[in-house]
């Protein structure tokens, strides 16, 4: 019987959570969604147009696995100007999650430790066991904030890695230059590698975005196309760090990912240099109506950047209250796909704004009757 | 100092064997180039259509992780019709390679083994270690002939995986149905998951292609449309086997690829609709002119699909015939990137008829300067 064929690692990762929600969701007929994690505009045309042209032109086979020179030395550039750091080397991804598998497999071994800030991204949980690796859990609860003293309390000799995302998902929350540097110093002084995952460090509304590469010359860091560019199935990102650990990274995607979609690479070119300032500023209203609308009934922390808020569930159950919520045709998160704790839910402002006006509605409505 | 970051697993890949190939040929002018694994066809202009459209439509945020329904529903039509097995679930993947990542890693526990035939292709090494499985090779030299004897010879009980290839890369040895049909009922009498690469299944010339799935339920299949449809550079592939593994492997998907690209999926659909028969016909007549220019010189075994010959080297030493062979301009790949032993080279003969031409003259020109 082959239902003992499956690895010991599978067994650990359950990935049931959010499955479990759209379970109770299926039955919704046009529903107040706010779930999505992905931005609600479509891609820019003028990247649309670039990947037209590259298909005509044959850019259908394998690229490098690194990614296509012109695409690569925009980004290399870029970082070069930006970090002026002698030994910093870009490549081209297959998205961010794609930059995520590569760096823990590449950097943790079995019975490793990594710490990540709760509530952390859904798929940092699984990545790491995929890897081998410990799942260390540092609380930012409740304004999400980083406490140092919590990471380095956190820290044994069998840390590996620290895995960091700002602005975060699912909390919206932007750390500040002092926690990034600390973080970043932190690292640097306990020979800690530091993933830097900033896929959403486009969408900064309070304050300009920060890179722990800015305080560590040997940051990891992943980012991609995705968000800013609505180009969530194409897939293609980038990662830039030490050399030899990028070689390494690289020499994994050549073997499990092979390139990031070549007519897509030449697509990012063009999105490279699009200017999504209209999105941001579309983003940060969005941010701006909800927290106005919400904040009379929850207590809102983080919502700072990304397109998330992360609020306390009135009767302080996330998987009840999100219950109810579907009752009254509102699809939202609860908090514990993404945390141990199931205090929360999240939100995503990805939507339109009627959509936004009658989630607030409902949610206030909700926390009304609760409360 | 970052350098003792890197996890074990990674300093196991060995990934040069290419490399330096390609350093060696680095400095080469319009060599004669016999070395590329893809068609030298530009995808078909109706899939590049149905791409334009997919993009034009806003198909490019993520698809669910399965893969687009439309594509869904014609593979596992054809693969209920084809087999007709009440358990076989299909879903899409990342190419070929995404598939095999996938496989292995829900299959593989540390210390399994993973049983190939050598020669094999390069990515099976890799991904084996990237599981922690134990590599163990079944020789099929000199005529690349599976003997099932030697296979039950090579079954420990740590055996977990056969990974099987036919048509093959780098022999192009297309398995006989009695070959097929000894190993499938092998791997079910043995309880061994039997994992089928079919990415080179449209390209036999000899005699019609069998899947192992044929004569074993349990079989999981990896196929795609990357060397069919001259895809390799959209990442779509797809694999069917018993519903309770793919479920596993979707699991896995969901946080490593996340989706096969969303717009390709939309054009896979036109791909699989797409007959390669003309394609299948010229690589044949390819195959034919090669094999009859280089039988006086070269004992040719396999061959008998894919676009691949896997000759024995003159002078007994691949690495040494390849280097004699780049400095007479052609670029082909030793044999010992294959398998442990560096007795023969492997040729492509994805290219057109005037590089056959010149390639094959070179390569009985060094055969008869060698022997």
């Amino acid at each position: 019987m082959s239902d003992s064929w499956i690895a010991d690692r599978m067994r650990l990762i359950d990935a049931s959570g959010i499955r479990k929600v759209f379970d109770l969701a299926a039955n919704m007929q046009n529903p107040v969604n706010l779930s999505i994690g992905q931005p609600h505009f479509d891609t820019p045309e003028p990247v649309k147009a670039a990947m037209h042209k590259a298909v005509d032109e044959g850019k259908n086979a394998y690229s490098q696995t690194q990614g296509i020179k012109p695409l690569l030395d925009l980004i290399q550039g870029s970082i070069n100007e930006e970090y002026g750091h002698a030994d910093r080397q870009a490549f081209v991804t297959s998205g961010t999650s794609g930059g995520l598998m590569l760096a823990l497999c590449t950097l943790v071994n079995p019975g490793d430790e990594v710490i990540v800030f709760d509530p952390w991204f859904v798929m940092y949980k699984h990545l790491t066991t995929l890897a081998g690796g410990k799942f260390v859990q540092v609380s930012t609860y409740p304004d999400f904030r980083i406490d140092i003293s919590k990471v380095e309390a956190a820290i044994t000799d069998k840390t590996k890695v620290i895995l960091f995302n700002s602005p975060a998902n699912p909390t919206g929350a932007v750390a500040s230059e002092e926690e990034v540097k600390q973080l970043a110093e932190l690292c640097r002084d306990r020979n800690i590698a530091l993933v830097s995952d900033e896929i959403y460090r486009a969408f900064c509304y309070d304050r300009p975005f920060v890179s722990p590469a800015k305080y560590n010359d040997q940051t990891i860091v992943i980012d991609g196309f995705s968000k800013s560019h609505s180009m969530t199935g194409w897939r293609v990102g980038w990662c830039h760090g030490p050399a030899h650990i990028v070689q390494q990274m690289m020499k994994l995607q050549q073997f499990t990912f092979v390139c990031a979609p070549h007519p897509a690479q030449w697509a990012a070119i063009e999105a490279w240099n699009y200017d999504v300032t209209k999105w941001v500023d579309e983003y940060r209203e969005k941010r701006d109506f909800l927290k106005s609308e919400l904040s009379s009934h929850f207590d809102v922390h983080g919502a700072e950047g990304a397109f998330y808020m992360f609020l306390p569930a009135p009767g302080g159950s996330g998987t009840e209250f999100v219950k109810r919520a579907i009752e009254n045709n509102l699809l939202i998160i609860p908090g514990n796909v993404f945390s141990p704790t199931d205090t929360h839910f999240r939100i995503s402002y990805a939507a339109s704004q009627e959509t936004l006006a009658k989630g607030a509605e409902i949610l206030r409505k909700l926390a009304s009757d609760m409360n």
